[in-house]
């Protein structure tokens, strides 16, 4: 999630669908280095318009990516007056939280629960009220082995059943991301590797992970 | 740094000098624990106000405490519309940075120098537009110890110096509280001491600590 | 774990049975701080001596308690010479881990998992040398929610896995206390609660705990 | 220091010097990655050879490495036996403690100050008891920032704090190499760079830092 900022004039000006006629549902997906990299070649915001001109939806649907690489929550709020509501959305999808735990072990700079809590409640409120629907994710994997033996994963199952909350009490819709990723390994990670099934180096996604994510939020997208 | 939220209405109507005749300089101390227990009858905003007093200038200045526990330079940046802004200060003297480098060692959720930077410089523009005098420190000390032995001196320097830099950036006054009381250290912690000179427990202020702190700040807000 | 040292000699000196009509089986637990609280008053040392007296089998077993709070593998292999060996045990019971894995959280003094291997090894060999028979424990638990959402359940996991590889091969016998614990707490932790189950305060434990442990490990031992 | 296992047979056979005529005094420098590093073409074990060499004394030393990469001080306790004891010296250097240290912040995975000096004591014990003079030095730096403003520097001076007590406590001759590198540092670091002076990567020493550590140490040795 270390990756280095892109001009965010480039990074933010990705728009992948513009075919504009009759006011196409704007989508901005708000995340880390995961949607920074999901607007690349093998990226899941590509592959979610892949998918939405598979199924004849091209002109109905703009996916925007909002990414930046070692976000946490705290980065989104800072930014999302500038890189969300300034845009204009219909739709906000929120992915965020793998930075939160994962920095607590790699730079001792993670999150505390409940200021995580508060500022994802704080950003929903201000994206709310700017006139957008939010849709929010549980975080993917640390680590593929599927056994709950990678390193992260009692926090990153902890901060899962947070959002979880989260939504309920915000009354927004959760694509349960954890769930899907966790399933996924069950019956696809026969010899519990570490990497290499759904991700590269056991965060970020390699083309399988993109793919699996860009269908797995499209099954929610498509019917909000 | 980690003490409970108090009610916040309760926090920040703590108005310990209003004698508003001729619109007294109104100052908003905007910080974690330290500040927090500043409006307590030992608190250095309580010993200021003594000092203030003692000096004749009683009716000339507002001294308002608008400090959390446990809270880091992005926690600032959440509620300075709420708890800086809406006061209508003249001056805010920012005074964080502690649990930034603290929290790193007590629970692995600390600050990663370039996002501490990034938060200081939009909270202090933010305070700025909005009409305020900005004025920031220095954090104290986490540990006594005069020989930089105590576990987090590395990065407290660090991010010492990151605030000297933020000061000249954004040119605005400086006090450097981490300078004033290492010297003091030097001078007066003959024995070497974790805590128990200007602390209680290595990080919360004693009486002398709180006197110290006043008269250290004092010196430079009556000057501005 | 980090409990204060009791004198050595006091500690090392408590035998708990020493009918030693016949040569009973001398069994020593070699572990941390609850093996130390295992021979206080409702220690799990205490409650096995309890369930062998009423088996009628007093005089055929001299336990004997051999932890120290805060202890690691490392600290296993440093005293246990003098602690261990020196006793010529008939069986060692070896139950460490909590700490290696704790501390990483607690003080960011854990083990590094391919070290942990190492002294765990060379602390088998020594002992088995000496003529003993050596039985291993997994680690029971750091929070006791019974869904992988403990903070350090992750590693937990991971170690408790190397541990399973680790007597397997050593050919040494297993006790596999993770596995009952966390059973016991996805049957009885109705309300998912971090500690009070088992535990008083996540890690060490209450007289359920004492109890379920030495319940535990006696259906080894008797067959050994 | 994290540098993968050499095979040990390798590693410890590099006698640099071996003209046994007259029973050569044998020294083992006994320590992590720096010291395995010091053996290569450029490393402070071969430099000091030259320097040896050079003042005519080649026949009278038998300069021996044994460092392995990510040791800490109690990786030292597990392999004294093999690799220093069995190699029969009439000195050892004891040069440790950077990782113990720095995997704190890396790997979560460092040394309590009570253990490191338990660990110590008894290393210096058993290595004197075998007949050899044991030496010890202070670690050298992590991060080469002159002013006290490396993340670790804190707890490196605490611990180079603690290992002069050591020395004192056991009356072994003390090499004060954190001393001898921070006045280097401040003298030559003119633009207090975290690296690119005696180090490569604020840890491992560049030839410049090797033929300081060769000389500052052989200062003390030729003397002993």
């Amino acid at each position: 999630m270390r990756i280095k900022f892109l001009t965010i004039l480039t990074l933010f000006s990705v728009v992948l669908f513009s075919f504009r006629a009759d006011n196409p549902i704007r989508i901005v997906f708000f995340g880390d280095s995961i949607t920074q990299a999901g607007v690349g070649a093998t990226g899941y915001i590509t592959k979610m318009s892949q998918i939405v001109a598979k199924e004849g939806l091209s002109g109905k649907y703009e996916l925007i990516g909002a990414g930046i690489g070692g976000n946490k929550v705290y980065d989104l709020y800072l930014r999302h007056e500038e890189d969300v509501i300034a845009k204009k959305p219909n739709i906000v999808i929120i992915y965020i939280g793998i930075n939160d735990v994962w920095h607590k072990t790699t730079s001792r700079t993670g999150t505390d629960a409940d200021k995580f809590e508060r500022f994802y409640n704080a950003l929903i409120k201000r994206i709310q009220n700017s006139g957008s629907q939010v849709v929010i994710c549980t975080p993917t994997v640390i680590g593929e082995r599927n056994d709950n033996s990678n390193e992260n994963d009692g926090d990153l199952n902890f901060f899962s059943g947070m959002i979880r909350k989260i939504a309920e009490n915000n009354q927004v819709k959760l694509i349960d991301l954890r769930k899907s990723f966790m399933d996924y390994e069950i019956k696809n990670n026969i010899e519990n590797k570490a990497s290499g099934v759904l991700t590269t180096d056991r965060v970020h996604l390699n083309e399988a992970g993109n793919t699996f994510l860009a269908e797995t939020m499209w099954a929610v997208i498509k019917n909000l």
